[in-house]
């Protein structure tokens, strides 16, 4: 078998995100794209800030802006430039020494990853999580531990302690979250930094808090997402700018480790020397120029807030059960009648397209992103109703 | 501690570029910038051509380009126009499917890497090598075997083949070279690919040849780097415009599989799958637009011949011993005296930076990047002479 093995058996696991995806081609070649309502993807459809274009053409013009190597972290005055904003939400007193620029947050996650994971060491994760956790953990011989969160999918405290081993380095938490939409209560960020706390008291061993955050701006009802870095020293912030600024194909974002973090220095200076030895070598250079001059601003969260809204009132008024999302753009309903596989089979003969919730350790369930047209929710909710009525 | 005991082992070997780049940081506070000769860094100073900025300025007036997510593998018209260019050059038949776009050389080389390696494999690599590749291979687990090079640091066959194992997996080339800015011949390159076919019908055991190939078009004195893909099906390139374009910062470049290879069509979807589970996800989106749009254009590789002649001159007058390099910008000269860490240390004192051999596998030698003014040469020369005498 010339790929390798294990490459051979990633490929072979089947990915319910592409098997949607996959669908959604032969669904759109049948029946034309405006007859397929796909929620499958969580590809912002909400367009760049036009603030985006104007820096962008300045930086064309600016000649202190060229295509050079720059240090692995990447150009000091954008991490100053993000050190200070960041500060300001996170109310902790981060300078550029702190942030590294990375390749989206996915890059940023396996720099953080290999500066803290030894083969065989464990990362606890609140399900349903992320799927590409699987990856970026396994990528350094680590391992994902997936713990059930309790109402509105919410950490539990309990069920995590109980899951709290001497391999477990990392604490990996995402809010908003993908795929639920639940955004974590200070509450229960008080009570996770208390549990690690307690865990070092009982233990001596310290457990870092990775907070994967690429859609704390993306959030509602006047919510804010409380600060990790105020409840919890030793934590690490990896985020993107690709919902924020709507720029998921240019790969931005960064790294923050908290400056009371222990081994701080030395852990942000290894977060940037696997910038370089995973091959990212640093964050693409115009787009780190771009998103220095941009700090604070985001698309227009309206948008997402109407469609929130709109499939919220629909799938209720139908009868569907689900947490109301308070931030990101993904819905998780319960799967009507309790078996995901044979619901996502009767919305796909209303050509609805969805991910079943096994995809993100959570069978029962099925994710929708409304990162998608109002026309394609208002069109489909007849046929959520057929397949409802059906399950 | 902390930081995974993996890293802390990475962060505590010494690095003889990082340390030749702090002692310059030192030298240009004490002595000012315009008196230290710093031939440390490979990084392009000849700035990227004029096109380069007007391809980039219609990109951001062009209603086709926008920046969301595409498939891992990249744009599929710009997949399509690598392909074309790359065919004529490489003398094969390449189309879309086997091309996939990377974040740099850095990044396909890890992605390409993850596809064909499991633990323990081994990656054969004539010295001296550039030295990134001991983090790359060792990414996934797998081991760097160099094997010293013969006259002119062409790769020595008998010693190659007397390293293959029946762990080998990949045998990885850099021509033109960096460090010794050799270009392998055609010769070579067809008994390579003969001790591969032979070690097979011996073994049963498929060897790929890697090509890592950034240099390609920086070449001299008439030359042109022979095709690997003609002289071996079971072969991958990869590359990046860092230095062809003078672009290093955007990390834009691109892994490219000969649709002839054992396992093509697989091996091809594997490096797009790795590029989404290292979480590189795809190349920076503007970035893809650019060089789709700028096939077979390059710096100005005079300036590079002209400072190749400059130093090559100067230090051979001196009575420095050396191979004249063919291509890339590296020099790559026997120490006087022998000791290599003695001579750097009387270069440093005439506020000459290098970097020592065996940071590329290959004590007695070092290494000076002429990617410098051509002020930076000439003024350099009295100070390589009174080296010269102390040695």
């Amino acid at each position: 078998m010339p790929i390798a093995e294990r490459m051979a058996g990633i490929m072979s696991r089947p990915s319910a995100i592409r098997d949607a995806f996959e669908d959604g081609l032969k669904l759109k070649a049948l029946y034309g794209p405006e007859n397929v309502y796909d929620f499958s993807i969580g590809d912002p459809d909400v367009p760049p800030p036009p603030r985006v274009k104007e820096v962008l053409a300045g930086l064309l013009d600016d000649p202190s802006v060229n295509h050079a190597y720059m240090p692995n972290a990447g150009h000091h005055y954008v991490r100053e430039n993000v050190a200070a904003y960041l500060s300001g939400i996170m109310g902790a007193h981060l300078t550029a020494e702190q942030i590294i620029m990375t390749v989206g947050a996915a890059g940023g996650l396996n720099c953080v990853f290999k500066a803290l994971l030894d083969p065989a060491d464990e990362v606890l994760v609140p399900a349903p999580y992320f799927v590409g956790y699987n990856g970026y953990v396994a990528n350094h011989g680590a391992r994902l531990v997936p713990v059930r969160t309790g109402p509105g999918f919410q950490p539990d405290v309990a069920a995590l302690t109980a899951a709290l081993t001497p391999a477990t380095k990392v604490l990996l938490i995402n809010s908003p979250n993908n795929p639920t939409g639940a955004v974590y209560t200070e509450q229960t960020i008080r009570a996770l930094a208390e549990m690690l706390e307690q865990h070092y008291r009982d233990s001596g061993r310290r457990v870092y808090l990775v907070s994967d955050e690429p859609y704390r701006s993306i959030i509602y009802d006047g919510l804010a997402a409380p600060s990790v870095m105020k409840a919890y020293p030793h934590s690490v912030v990896v985020t993107s700018y690709s919902k924020e600024l709507s720029l998921p194909g240019e790969r931005i974002g960064f790294a923050a480790v908290h400056p009371e973090a222990e081994d701080s220095v030395r852990l942000a200076r290894a977060v940037a020397v696997a910038n370089r030895v995973l091959g990212f070598v640093n964050a693409p250079s115009l787009a780190q120029h771009l998103v220095g001059r941009l700090q604070g601003l985001t698309v227009d969260i309206g948008i997402y807030r109407r469609r929130r809204d709109m499939i919220c009132e629909g799938l209720s008024r139908i009868g569907y059960r689900f947490t109301r999302p308070k931030g990101a753009f993904y819905l998780f309903p319960e799967a009507p009648g309790g078996d995901e596989a044979r619901f996502i089979g009767l919305l796909k003969e209303e050509r609805i397209l969805a991910v079943p919730g096994s995809g993100f350790g959570c069978p029962g369930y099925f994710r929708l992103s409304y990162a998608v047209p109002d026309t394609t929710i208002e069109n489909s909710l007849p046929g959520f109703a057929r397949a409802f009525e059906k399950a």
